[in-house]
């Protein structure tokens, strides 16, 4: 890890939380496959002294990224910023301009926007300008990427996630960033995930694991499952099987992914290898299941589809819950949801099929059916699994929780 | 903006891109409503050297906010690099031992675990470790807060979001942070948002806007919308006014939400004032619009259902969709997403029916539908709307693109 990186987020709508930052999370990973640690990552606002500030505070690094900042309105100041920093003015370039506003126009037409030609031309001129001895990236969006002379090199991407995908291949391929590049070695990272035991067991068995040197081990919560991931250079990836071996030892089959596949991935490859197509049959989740299930390429050879069941008439009518199951023990119980995973797999022809119900507030919710009570089934060709969930936090949460919980009950049902 | 808070985000999972932060966009508009600008975010791993550099990094602020690394596994780091950064001791402090114990117990055999005694008492003396003079935030889940006298004051809050932001109301109130929130004056934010209109013109539009001193201006594209944000002193809200005046005068009706609410509280606010209720018929977003109509609160008072067609046979059989238009015309086609968007608003005896049909990709494009191709419709009582799409980017990318394009859709049918 000796070579290591520093992302700069730029953008007021990420600083202040209206946007969720996705351009961080991708760089850090596509870093680490070059063998590059990343440092730090600093998000700040559209603002000169805060940008000069966090790209001051990057230059122990040995690369800099930022994202974001190259738009044609006035509050977009990266490069200007950037070019500053290292002391090189912007130059005009006029064939830039051009291709920018041929790409400007081929995207006018296709969306029929009506601009006038003097406003396009001024955002056009602001995007064609390059910091002296930097090398250009062209344009995938509207804006060119630039990377600015170090040290520490600085690499400008746009701030739109499929922009700055695009366009790192080439930032990529760059002399300045090969130049760096060739001075970091592999960095593998591997990721084990755990369902059911709490993170004190983990810490405890984590004690017991022996010499665990020359790997970076971290552990976290996410939404009840527990990740345990390492970073380690080649020399160590026998520590690494060392400690995997244990932790199967030690926790069995709660070690549901030794591979760091997640369950989605997991429940995917099980449908696959099985040949059982899946249903869905949603009240409080609202369709969050299947479009997770269906985030997974190449799922239209298992999903087969659902039903969003959120009036109760549509739990009766589409998926044939009996109306007396409704009054007797309310939509959110074991009964009903046992009855919409069977009522699914049965009107729409799949192997399995999965019901959810719950209050997921923050109304809605009774003494004895309190907010984030969930009832999850399974229906299997022959038996039914269910479990009952007393889920926390808002609505976003009761909700996720749910999902994750039914993606694991319908991996024990197919494994 | 005269005080100025930083946040410091820990976690490898989150540096690395395996988690997304959710605390730091949190804390910043949490801090934003008690009148604090936050300055910058970092993002660090659980690295002791990586967070001394970060707290040094953010000493010139007046307040700073930890998130993660209160954890009982060894990587979790934070209170003792934050005590030591501050020249303070760790004391144990035995009654909070008690009362983590009581809660990790209570825990335990709500979720079954059978763990060993001692495991669990290490975990627990690990989270009761408290820096001399600082102010304890009793624990929400497991973990305890704290926060630790400056200058600045540092908040130590645990990781997972629902506990950060249980605990936030403690931090709040305490002295130390009074303190620093007694300095802040009023910062108050407005969004503005718009649809259809090029980042050009409204770059241009800005430009033409007149004198807008005293309030900070950002703009960013977010999904195909463009935002507006302003932050000012409650002086300059006369500035803000006359700006959105002005964008009015300009662009109509594509300025959908002048009081900054999001397309979808906007289709809520629709169908409730209207009274319609809202079915979706989805094919290559397998749920992804139902799940976003049924995040708002209250959802059940007019959203009916769905289904989730996946399979063409489940078009056929749940949605009434001709076999022979789906041969003629293939399932992404106009005809298909009309049939779609009216045999779910038959089916389900909803006012509006929304249908998508698409190709999300990655794989399943042709030259004649090539992925990111999608057809959007939204069948009222009496008309159709219609719109083809073409989407970039990866899977993710065209599916949001397309809820987005439908609800944008569904808010013209419902208008």
């Amino acid at each position: 890890m000796d070579v290591r990186a520093g992302i700069l987020v730029t953008g007021t709508e990420v600083l202040t939380g209206r946007v969720t930052d996705r351009n961080g999370p991708w760089l850090a990973e596509r870093l680490r496959q070059l063998g590059v640690d990343v440092g730090r990552v600093v998000v700040v606002g559209d603002r000169p002294d805060d940008l000069r500030t966090a790209l001051t505070q990057l230059d122990d690094l040995d690369l800099v990224v930022t994202s974001g900042g190259l738009g044609p309105t006035a509050d977009d100041l990266t490069l200007e910023i950037v070019a500053a920093h290292r002391g090189r003015a912007l130059h005009h370039d006029a064939e830039l301009e051009e291709r920018i506003a041929e790409r400007v126009e081929a995207m006018r037409r296709r969306r029929g926007w009506a601009v006038d030609a003097d406003a396009l031309r001024a955002a056009n001129r602001k995007q064609a300008l390059v910091p002296a001895g930097a090398s250009l990236l062209e344009p995938v969006g509207t804006a060119p990427g630039v990377v600015v002379p170090g040290p520490p090199p600085v690499v400008v991407l746009p701030g739109p996630p499929s922009e700055l995908q695009q366009m790192w291949a080439a930032a990529e391929a760059s002399p300045l960033v090969q130049e760096v590049l060739a001075r970091a070695g592999t960095l593998e990272q591997r990721t084990l995930r755990l369902w059911g035991p709490p993170e004190a067991a983990l810490a405890d068995a984590l004690r017991r694991a022996g010499d665990l040197s020359g790997v970076e081990l971290t552990t976290c919560v996410r939404t009840a499952e527990l990740e345990v991931v390492g970073r380690f250079a080649p020399a160590a990836a026998d520590v690494w099987d060392g400690l995997g071996a244990h932790l199967q030892e030690e926790f069995g089959p709660a070690l549901f992914s030794p591979d760091g596949r997640s369950v989605d991935e997991v429940v995917a490859d099980l449908a696959v290898g099985t040949g059982a197509t899946v249903a869905t049959a949603e009240s409080c989740t609202g369709g969050l299941l299947g479009a997770r299930l269906t985030e997974q390429p190449g799922s239209s050879g298992w999903v087969v589809g659902g039903v969003v069941a959120y009036a109760d008439r549509v739990k009766i009518e589409q998926l044939g819950v009996p109306p007396g199951l409704l009054e007797r023990h309310g939509a959110v119980s074991e009964p009903v949801a046992r009855a919409m995973a069977e009522g699914v797999r049965d009107r729409l022809r799949s192997t399995v099929g999965v019901g959810i119900t719950g209050v997921a507030g923050p109304g809605g919710g009774t003494e004895t059916k309190p907010v984030g009570l969930v009832h999850l089934a399974v229906a299997g060709p022959g038996t039914t699994l269910h479990r009952e969930l007393r889920a926390g936090g808002a609505r976003t949460d009761i909700r996720t929780y749910a999902v994750q919980h039914a993606l694991h009950l319908l991996r024990e049902a197919l494994d």
